[in-house]
Parts: structure tokens; C-alpha cells; sequence
């Protein structure tokens, strides 16, 4: 992390879902931010009123942090969260949406991980790394609230399969104009599944080649977040979804016995003729960096996206925890016979792509103002 | 295995790279088989003077058959080879080249797994549940040794990753008319490495996104295989690449941390417009049937190509054997955005994909003639 | 499977939790049995009344049979088993209690693979290859019953890692007499656990070195099946629990990244002094024969134990289909320096550990009479 | 690490086999050593004279340390070591018995990895966290040269799975005496074979019941290590082997696909009559500290054997990286019916199973004014 000697004063946070997957990675990232504090767990009504030693089914590598060990655990009600400037949500979807919805109406700042307000006109899908400038949907969202809020809101991140694949789009597009068409296979990692998960009959020795919605995630969430806002005649923001430049996705998504780190096998056409070669698509995005690092946010990967000059990275296991699972990384750029330029991307799935992004996007609320 | 009860004669087939991973599948497959009667081993001088049960690390699942135990091993010389029909050869690349000339030079009839002489322009490559047809070129293979050959020629069949795909293709041109497009992602297993292949440390936990030449091959050989063989105005016959109708591949290849099965996905574009609709292309894959089953090939499978409906096959682990691996294994036919059909593929790598496919091709031959 | 040729007529058998991870095993076995023919399918009310594809999450390599397939499923009472000779339950514990009771009521007569009689002083704990002597106990049982039970009785078989050891132990206590102690570290597959059973996300890359309540079977199972039945005063039979010799029992039991196959580390103390050397412990496994197999049960194995002289083997992945998972594999017979002779054993956890030995017993049982 | 603000100067490190296994993790341990620098790295001749990125096949999950990134490689000879104050030796044993006799005959400290001089009856076998004591011998190995070596000698540290073991080993000989019989079952992580190592063909979803020479070293080298050192009537010192009061060991070694992280199930038998209770096993474990520790050793881990409670710990992935890999877990302490108590032993194969344990063998030779 760079940054640490900012002189933030501490921040104070809540947790939803604390004793899930999404939850635990939440507090193993917390535990040691320079100026977010854990305030309050949430989970469910099992979970309530007891210490979060004896709540949770510890699966991180890392012990359970002290600070937080011996926190009581409360139900996910608002008022066990006055105080709290951000509220990261690792809730489950069938849950999310009923809960995310009361915290926002008591005015709080909601960072969530589930699904359910992807789509929403006025919530941004934002990848810190890709799109900080839907923020600028926030006051619209709060202003549509009867009555309007102040200080609350509800802002996502996008799946952990689409993050990987908008960052080097989105670099790609920055550099070379938009792209036409893009299709990604997706090797994803048992990790995303959350817990208990996939049973280990299944995957081990074996591939899945379906993950449910997960591909209708890709194609639909990536137009969101390489697309723009426009103003419209009605003086309402909207997100264009990209439609200036028609982008057409296909992905297909697959299950392989690995632990942590999507893999992803990306090829892409781009509307300019010619296209860029396969090294100036290199430059393109190992130059490329995110507004969270120019801003100091101090989760922001120093390298946005790392280029691997080796014939066979990357891999998972030995490129997933590079820049703390923060970045991406990518490899085997070459030219592609059906598209233009053909890829590979490596992405950490519970960092970058789950609660890394979240505490990076409350950075940058933080240091773009929106939370006080 | 269909047609057991055929009045075939016992035919003597040798094998060379007895003591390999392919070699090691040769002996057990042909232990079983109604008219193929093993009749002489070769492998490396090292093994040559022992008894197979000494030279080998068997690693099949099941013991070495009782009737090559005991066999004494030679060396890869066409002497040791005399009154074969038929020569299997597992033989890695780096000596097949020399031995199989060899053999072919003393009039024998190789049937190769190596990838020497698949570029070979008077060497049909052929996967035998796919283009019999090429079958036609060995007369002028045989007619341009001097001097002619009577009874030896070399035939080769294709790549582990190439055979998966290739079957569905040639059952999506033969009922829609040519492919313009296809895009290919593998995950691939293992055992496509042979022994010791891989090591452990590489791909535990772990996507290893690059196999040394395989997406070269794939965009070869699909090429050679699918196409036809046209009469040159030099009175020679040649493969013609399907350039009649240009065909574009891209592959990108994937080792993932599977014993057995490659699992590809794939997407084509039709020449024809409007393409084919998902449940016409899934009609067409299930009806296509192959020349070597109506044939009667005793190793041919009954079903070409099965067609799952389930939304999440096939899977490796559970689709592999399925007759005995001889045959293909399609799932999730469905619309892709930017070309037209998507679907996943599934062979057994070492089955279909190596051995299988050579003695198949050996059936054929039988079958047509070529070997008496 | 030998004795195909037998003259026996037809007998129906039903199958309780025919759709959980035993029952399917249970039915990819009888489908090809040579006189036990599936007659009725239990299972939970919510697959009652479904076809039996409809019902099943099948997870066999095998297709599901055909003469299994539009089978209706009944819920598991006996009105549904009316005229079955024999009923292999593979239910969860949880539910094999009262169930199994109810059908034994019925007169009929239940072979289980569940836990809940093992323990139970009238009913046999039968390992087929070992202790069919203790079929001797089932006239007892009926008559226990008000009113006497005619046909009716349970019968269970053992846990699966007690199973692979007790094998051995058999022949070792049959050629050397006693053992006096026996120190056992497992090794067991991820099958063990049923479906969906253990999450990938804890056992991928990993070792649990604890399954739950693993250890006591084994020590307590082991004494009931190695020892015999006794007169007592009251005129009763009694299982002995070897306690003419004590032995004393330890067992370590550990979860391993396997799908199928337990593997276990075996060392054992002989009563007698000076005790067997390792060359006559593997002359006396060899030697060793089953009852089972003499009687010309089909489904018993030719080698009850196959002894591997390689010093690697055996292996799961290798040797877990060797007699089609009936028999089991011993290696590394050596000496112990703590106590006398320490071997590795490796049996089927699915096969001879679950659904075959029911199936044997139950051939075991129409041999010696006691089924009509 | 503790002690990170020890006033020490830098020391210059050198590292034999500087591009393999146990040499690329002494140089990412070493890249952030508080005051070892490395100053010479060593290898084959086909990697001397190049820059260490170009040599190594780098497969650790950080990136190559900058400091090291383009140091020249030189080949392993004394010359190119000059100025060192202790050399790193993680070469295999096919080459490290010369080059290491070479170095110490140069004068340098030699601090080794390798099996080669572990039995060398003036070379001590330490375990830092258990023998430190053993440095006592050194004054005598220097003596034997002729002429007397003034500051170079050999040390090696144990096999990793030795290490493993006879942590726990040591602290309950320490609280409660000797240990009387011991019996240790391994499932050893693949790591350990070094690079390229096992075939992944051979331990996909499988078990290896053997590793070459593996159990003679357990039993063999834990006498050394718990052994004393005495005075011999021809006034020279000797390792005792534990021979005042005999201890037995019985070790049964597997591998088990696992990436890092040794798991072994250990029983033992105290001399100590009644044994000491498991509760009082667990508190004798957990209140053991070493040496290096209370000396200020920077790698030295701060729980030299931390208990855990839970029923299903440690296990490898969650456990391995505890305290940077440098201390021993152990779980499941419980009575054994055969012997008189079993638990569970974790210890990271990687760290302190091999380069740690070097590391923190230099630093006590610092501590301890041996090295200058």
C-alpha cells in the first residue's frame, strides 16, 4: 500500500455478512488499512451476539485479527451501524437487496458485493480501476430518495469475472478507440463460488463448464462500466452502456480445480482499421493507470496492469498475490486470426475482484469528498 | 465395440514407443481387440533384451495383459518388425521422424501418433471419425518412393486438441456448409503431456496458459483435415486446406490440472446466412454419423458425437469414458454475440484423441483394402 | 465377476436412497449383476413419484442404466418392497433407523451400509471377504423379533476404512494367530464423505486431519468383526469383541485431495514371538482366500488381496479399479521398529467399502440359504 | 520477525544452487534479512556468467528481489566467494558433498541443506529450534582439518519431515523425559521433491506411499537431534544418538498432493510412568520456547509450536504460512490406545523445514559469536 502516511483521520466502518467469504476477506484487508477502522459486524440473526471468534468459520490463511476478534457480532440493522462513514456489504443476494435498501434509507454509505443493484439506473457498477467518474451518479441516486439523503447511497462493485476483463479493455479503449467485439473463456476459481461452494466431487480432477448467470454477468456488466453517462432530455443522468459504439460480448464461463485467481482468455476487434499490433497493445496497457493510484487511494495497485513478457504467464498460483491480489496482470498478448489481438488476464478474484475493489471505491469516495 | 463378431483373420500389428504413455494405451486397448493381434514391441535401445513387464513403468489402470507381459522387447528396427500389417507407432517426436521413414522404406504400414509428418504433403491426417476420405492419397504416396512401395505408406492422425474439435466441425459443414469462422479455447489435461510431462509444482492449484506449438496445430491441421484433396494440373493430387472456402481459427490453449479429457469451447460463423439456429446445430451434431462405424470398425463409436442437454456438461471426469473415450462429447449449444454458435467440446485426449484414432484409422484401412 | 454361468433364478431387489451416492453405486453394480434384478427405488418424499432420471443428480462415469432409467421412485416404505428378496439400503443415518426397522417388521431382508446396527448385539457386522461365519447370528435376530420374523433381518457391512484394514488383519490373524496391537493413519478420498460432502474450497490443495467419529468405528468395528460368536448362559449367542485376545486398536484418520480409494498405514504386533517376517506376511496375505469367493459369490474377488512387490504401489488413482474395486491391494510389507510389521493397504472406498460388499453379502446369504 | 532493530552490521551471504528450489527461497527469506546481504550467488556452469533473471526459472509468488535481479551468477567455487561470512548451501546431493567440502576447506561457513554430511560424526545436524546446543561440536570439526580450520565449517539442517517431528519431540522430552517409542505417519506436500520434482501424472488425485530414503532419515536423524553430545575417552566429543536411554522410531512416509506444508500423525510412548494427560501434553507443547527465539533471532518464530483446538487443525493450506512458515503446529492432542499419546504435526517443508531453518542456524552461529 502507498500512501500510508496520509493524514486521514480514522474512518470508521461496518461489515455485512461478516462471517462469509467476501466478509472475512473484508476484515483480513481491514485490519490492516491506514485509516478505515471495523466498527461493526453484521450477519445474521444465528450469528447475532456472539463474539466473531466463536460466529465465524474461519477459512483465511491469516488468524483472526485481534482488533476484531472479540467484537460482538450484531444483526444487520442499521442502528448497530450509527457512526459508520462506509458500510461494506459482503451479503449473500438473497438478502442483499432488503438490507443494502434499509441502510441506504438511514443515510448510510453502502460499498456492496452482491449483485442485486448492479443494474439499477442510478447505482454505479464501479471498478476502481476502470470507472471512478460514475461517483458522479451519487447525487442523483440520493436525490431520488424520499426524502432525499444526504449522506447515503448504494454503490457496487462489478462481478469478480468482469473485473478482470473490463481493465485491460478499458485501457485498451483509452488508447485505441472503442473496441467492436470481445470474447472471453473464462477459467474461474473454486474461491468464487464462496462457501461451502462447489462440493470437491465436483471440481477436483475435473472442469465445470457452466457457472450460472455468471456469463450474462460479463456481457451486461462490462457495457456498464466502459460505458458513459449522458444527460438526458428529461435533465436525468443515465449510463449509456456503451451505446455510442455498439460493443458486442460472448463469453463462456468455466469452473477449473484452482483456488483463488480467475484465468481469463480474452480476444478483441477494435473499430479502428488498422488495428494496434500486438506490441503497441503491449505499451497501451502497461502504461495505463487508475485515477484510485493518482489519487492516492492507498489500497490502488502501483501497477495497474503488469505485462508478462514470459511465453506462460500468467499463471494463478504464482501471479495471483502480486501487488497484494490488487492489479491484474496480463500475458500472451499475440495476434488473433478470427478478432484483432488476442490475450491473456489474470485476475485475484476475492481481492481485486471482491473486497479489494470495495475498499478501494470507499477510497475514493473518500478522497473525492462524497464521504465526509 | 460393435462388430466383434466379425470373420476378420488375426492380423499382427507391432508397436513402436511400446514403453510410452501412448505406447503403454496401445497395448491396452489392442489386448482387447477382436482381430489385431500384437506380434512385436520396439522401443529405445535401453528397453531393447527385456521383457516388457521389465522395460516399462506401467501406468494404466488396469495390469499389463498377460499376453505382452512376458514379450521381449526390440529396438526400432524394421527387421524386428517383419510380418506386421499393421505398425502403430507412439513414438515422441524427436525420433519418429528417422524411424517411421525407416519403416515405411521397408514396405510397412505406419500408423503415427507423432506430429512429424502431419505437414507431409502426400501424408494424410486423419481423424478417423471425420475425413476417411483421405485415405486416397496413400497410392500416390506409395507411387512416389523409389522404388513405389506395395504395402508401406505412413498415416498420421492429429493432435489430441485437434481431434475435439474437429469432429463437430466437420458435422456442422457436412449439414450447413462451410465455416468462415471459429474461435477455440482449450483446457486441457494433463496426460496430453505424456510422461513425465508436467510437473506437479506447475499445475497444482494452477492454469498453465500456453502449450508449446498446440494452437499452431489446432489452426493447421483443422485446416488438412477439413478440407478436401483436389487433382493438380501435374496429374498429382494434393490437399487443398479448404481454401476453396477460407476458414479462420484461433486458438488459444490451456493446461489445467486434469487427468484425462480436453475440454474446449468453441464458436463458429457460418458462411450461410441466416446461420443454423442452436437446436438445428444440436440436430445436426447428434445425427452426424462417421464411415468408420457404418464400416463397422469394431473401435469406431456407436454414437459420433452425444449431445448433452444438461446445462453443465460435459465435465471430464464424467464424460470421458463414455464408450470407452472413442467418441465426442458436445454441451451448451447455444447463440454466441459475436459469432454465431457456441458450444463445449469434450474428448478423451489419449483415447479419441491418440490410440484410439490410429487403430480406428488401421480399422479403416483393413476395411478398405489398403492393408491385406 | 466369475459364476456368471450359475443357475440361479432371478431375484428382485429394491434399493433404499436410491438416489444418493451409494444408491447409485448400488445400481451401476446390479445393472450388470447376474441374478439380482432391480425390482423397486426408495427415496425421499421429494423424489417419490418421480422417474428415476428425473429424480437423480447421477454422478457415475457410467450412463444411468436403461432398465433404471423411467423406473419410478417410491418413497422408502415397505409397501413399495413387497416381493423383494433382498433390499440394499444406502441411506444417511439420519434417516436409516427407524426406516430400516420398519422394513425388517416387514419381513424383509435389509443389507446396510449405514451406521446405525453396527453397533446393534443381534446383527452381523459383515465384511464379505472376512467374517461371513457371522451370518450364524441372524436366526437369533428374527426370533428376538414378536412376532418371530420369518425371512426378515438387517445385516450391515462396515465402514469403509475399516473395511480395507480388517481384510488383512483377517489373513494375518489366520495364518499367525492373534494381534495384539494395530496402529492405523488413513488416508481416505473425498467419496468417503458422499455428496455433496466435502467443500472444494477445504480439501483442494489441502489435508484434514480429522473426520468425525472416523476413528471410533474403526476401533470399535475391527474387534466386533474380527472376533467370534459365543454361547452364553442364557442360551443366547454374543459377538466376543476379540476379547479371548485383546487387541489394542489406534487409528489416525485423514481427508486427502483423492476422489476414490482409501489408503492406510498399517502396523501391527503379533501375540506370538518371534513373529511372522515380512516374506511371511505376504506369502499369507496372497494365500489368503474369502468364503465369498469359494462359495462363487459373482461379485467376489478372484484375490482377495493382491500384494504389490513395487515399492511405490499401491496407489489409488492406480489400483482402485483392480478387480473392479472388490478386492483389496497390500504393499510396503516391512518391519516395523515399534511394533512387528508395517504394510500400506488400499482399498475402494465405493466398491468393497460400500456397495459391494452389500452386494456380496447379499450373494453370500443366497448361497448359504438364508435368503430363499 | 522480531529483533529487526538489532544493532547488528551487515554480513555478506553467498547461496549455492542459488536457481533451484531451496536456493530461490533462501534469496526471497534473505531478500528482506535485517542484516544478512546477499553478496555472491552460485550454480551449474550453464547458468554462470549469466544475470540471475536470465539463470532462474523463478517459481516463487514475489517477484525476484531487485537486489538480486541482475547479480551474475558464478559457479560454485570458494573464489567466488571470498568475503562471505556464511555460506547458504541448497545444492542437491548429487553435487553438494564436493563443493561443500571444498568451501569448508576455503574456510567458509557452510550452512547446508543437503543430506550429505548429516551423518558425519563431527558435523552437527541442527535444528534450531530444538539442538542449538549441537554448535558445541564445531570447535572439534575445525580441529580435525589440517591445518585447523580458523572460521569455516559444515552445519546442515534436518530432512524437512525429520524437522517437522522432532519439534514436538523435543518439548515433551523436555517436560516430561524420555520418549520411549515413537511412530510417525507422513502425508508430505510435493514441494518437497524439489523442481521439476513429481510428475503431476503421478499425484493428481492420488497418493504416493513412498518417498526413497525418506523413513531411514526420519528414524535415523531424530537420534541425532534429540540426542546429547559426549566426552570420549580419547577426549574427543561424540553425538550420543539418544543412546542413554533408546528410543525407537517407526515412520511411514507418503506423498500426498498438497503444494506446501508437511502433515504427520505422530504417536509416542514416554518412558514416564503414568504418561503425562493429554492436557498436560498440549501445555508442555505450547510452553516450549527455543533458544532462538529468546536469543533474538530475527527469523525466529515467536510460538515455536503453537496448539491449536479445533478439532480439524492444522491443516497445511491454512496453517503453512502461520508465523511466516518459521514455527510447527499441532492439533489434535488425544490418548492412543497403542501407545500412550497421538496429535497431529504441521510444519511449512519450505521454510522452516528447509531454508528457514538454515537462516536461523547462521543467526544463532552470529548470536553465538562462532561467526565473526
Amino acid at each position: 500500500m502507498h500512501g500510508q502516511d496520509s493524514a486521514h483521520r480514522e474512518l470508521k466502518v461496518g461489515i455485512l455478512g461478516a462471517t462469509g467469504t467476501v466478509g472475512q476477506r473484508f476484515i483480513a484487508l481491514l485490519a490492516e488499512h491506514p485509516y478505515f477502522v471495523i466498527h461493526a459486524l453484521g450477519a445474521s440473526h444465528r450469528s447475532a451476539g456472539k463474539r466473531y471468534s466463536q460466529a465465524v468459520q474461519w477459512k483465511q490463511t491469516a488468524p483472526i485479527p485481534h482488533a476484531v476478534r472479540d467484537m460482538v457480532v450484531h444483526e444487520c440493522k442499521p442502528e448497530h451501524f450509527t457512526g459508520c462513514s462506509v458500510v461494506f456489504s459482503g451479503l449473500d443476494a438473497d438478502v442483499a437487496g432488503e438490507i443494502e435498501a434499509d441502510f441506504r434509507r438511514a443515510d448510510l454509505a453502502v460499498f456492496s458485493n452482491a449483485k442485486n443493484y448492479r443494474r439499477d439506473p442510478t447505482v454505479p457498477l464501479i471498478v476502481p480501476l476502470v470507472n471512478s467518474s460514475h461517483f458522479a451518479m451519487i447525487p442523483q441516486q440520493r436525490l431520488q430518495h424520499k426524502p432525499p439523503l444526504k449522506k447515503g447511497f448504494i454503490l457496487t462493485n462489478a462481478n469478480c469475472s468482469t473485473t478482470a476483463v473490463v481493465v485491460p479493455l478499458a485501457a485498451l479503449e483509452k488508447a485505441f478507440g472503442p473496441i467492436e467485439s470481445c470474447m472471453i473463456t473464462t477459467m474461474q476459481a473454486i474461491s468464487g463460488a464462496g462457501y461451502p461452494g462447489l462440493p470437491s466431487m465436483d471440481i477436483l480432477d475435473n472442469v465445470v463448464p457452466h457457472i450460472g448467470g455468471e456469463e450474462e454477468k460479463i456481457e451486461w456488466e462490462t457495457l456498464k462500466i466502459l460505458g458513459g453517462i449522458v444527460d438526458g432530455d428529461d435533465g436525468l443522468k443515465a449510463f449509456d452502456m456503451h451505446s455510442p459504439s455498439p460493443l458486442r460480448i460472448s463469453a463462456s464461463c468455466n469452473r477449473v480445480p484452482v483456488i483463488e485467481g480467475h484465468t481469463e482468455c480474452v480476444s478483441v476487434r477494435f473499430a479502428r482499421r488498422p488495428p494496434p499490433s500486438p506490441q503497441q497493445v503491449r505499451e497501451a496497457l502497461t502504461a495505463y493507470t487508475s485515477d484510485a493510484y493518482a489519487l492516492g487511494c492507498p489500497s490502488a495497485p502501483r501497477h495497474t496492469i503488469f505485462v508478462h513478457e514470459e511465453p506462460d504467464r500468467p499463471q494463478p498460483r504464482l501471479d495471483r498475490d502480486y501487488q497484494r491480489g490488487a492489479g491484474v496482470s496480463v500475458g500472451r498478448v499475440r495476434q488473433c486470426r478470427v478478432l484483432d489481438i488476442k490475450f491473456v488476464v489474470l485476475a485475484n478474484n476475492v481481492a481485486i475482484g471482491a473486497a479489494t475493489s470495495s475498499i478501494i471505491n470507499a477510497e475514493l469516495a473518500v478522497t473525492k469528498g462524497i464521504i465526509a
